[in-house]
């Protein structure tokens, strides 16, 4: 691909063949909200831009960000976008932009409201898909959860497919990744943080449940669900109740609908001054 | 395809390649539990069974079945699978199976428990994507949801994407279909059920709402909601609360949350005493 003067956008019949060289610190985000999020929070890791015709009215203030910063931007066909993103799901706009480092536990700890303010996190052990990361990431999002834990064995990267699903969520919540051997459930006891895990059946049941105020809920792999060792571990085993006309719910459903109790029990109840406690 | 005699496996070495032709009455269906709750709650509309090798153990009693009925099952290759079911996530199984007719709005209707008692109904007005669909489907299971309503102008057709990833919560919820001018409103305020609609700002808030006890929750379009004509009309309005950092839940992170607060509203709290109302 031919260089092009920075702050230049490409007639779209000049532009050649896009190959899909990738650097490993950078990472092509696409969608219109996963790619605005990057650029809302994070602007200098931006550092190419592609864009469809169609998409120049709603990407103006990254267009005129990239003329004073001399950063170029292409204007692409479809197609062209299709290869750069690896699917057609892109929404008409690809940023190549710098991967977000993953923190240490430790550092994520260390950013958490101390005791006894609320915390709210959320492990994932062993998921693999990239589209439940993604729309975990986005309900933690919306529901303010304060980061994730990725266990270092995990199949999981924060791949483009993962931050379109998540819809911006991505940036909204920090992520963490664990080291092998790495006393993860040392460290949460020392934070003063409980660990949640959810199983099938057996458990507390959600509804019933009064929640740590300082918690972290932990979600196994789609299909296995969590490993022995981690479910005797836990301090609380909790079970989304159910008709019992499918095995469980989703790992991303059941994501949602813990923050959202949480939520409901630590921040719009205490609101009504019928139930504060 | 040759024809093959009834109740006997095909040697994979022997089989053809297998011509994607489509019947309009039948579907075929694939993934494991979407497959076996055919099976188990349909068993006469099961058509053809495709499997591989890996899947005989698990596919026992399908095959016992299906030797008794003197219908053909066929082993087939992964590759064969694929083309099948024209994606790879397809678990090793594929049956092509007579579709289920979807029920007229009367007819869902007129299968609910009366009034006083507690009714739960979901209604997607234009959402497209099967895997929302299907994820939908499987938390309606999950939390027992007696039926779901496609608008007539719907874009969602049961297909066997959406059918896998129910896992098996597309054969549990009754689906009925509206036609072009149903007073669709009319029917359900004579069924005593109300209209929940779910908007992303100043509904009241969900964790602070007394859910009726018979509602339906309507459900918009990925991307771009609700029409204002069907908000105007509801008789409820509600907003999932957040943190603002994501523009809202995914549509099927937002079914499941909702499903799971009436289902803590109606069913959870009334079997603890202290609670009962």
């Amino acid at each position: 691909m031919r260089e092009q003067p920075p702050g230049v956008p490409v007639d779209p019949a000049d532009e050649p063949r896009i190959a899909a060289r990738r650097n490993p610190d950078e990472l092509r985000v696409y969608g219109l909200n996963a790619c605005m999020a990057v650029f809302n929070t994070r602007p200098d890791d931006v550092r190419k831009v592609y864009l469809t015709q169609a998409r120049l009215g709603a990407l103006q203030p990254v267009l005129a960000w990239c003329v004073q910063r001399r950063l170029g931007y292409r204007v692409v066909e479809n197609a062209d976008l299709d290869k750069l993103a690896q699917t057609q799901h892109h929404e008409g706009v690809c940023f190549e932009v710098r991967r977000r480092p993953l923190l240490s536990l430790s550092t994520l700890l260390q950013t958490l409201p101390r005791a006894p303010k609320p915390v709210l996190l959320v492990w994932l052990d062993g998921v693999g898909n990239p589209h439940n990361f993604g729309a975990v990431l986005r309900s933690a999002a919306n529901f303010g959860v304060h980061g994730l834990i990725l266990a270092r064995e995990s199949a999981l990267n924060l791949s483009g497919a993962a931050m379109r699903v998540a819809e911006g969520g991505a940036e909204a919540v920090p992520i963490a990744q664990t080291v092998p051997g790495e006393d993860v459930f040392g460290a949460l006891r020392n934070a003063e943080i409980r660990v949640a895990a959810t199983v099938p059946r057996e458990g507390e049941l959600l509804y019933t449940a009064t929640l740590p105020k300082r918690i972290v809920f932990v979600l196994g792999a789609e299909g296995g669900g969590l490993s022995q060792a981690l479910i005797d571990r836990a301090d609380v085993h909790l079970t989304i109740p159910g008709s019992g006309a499918v095995e469980s719910l989703n790992v991303a459903a059941s994501a949602a609908v813990l923050f959202g109790e949480y939520y409901r029990q630590q921040v719009a109840l205490p609101r009504k001054p019928t139930h504060r406690r």
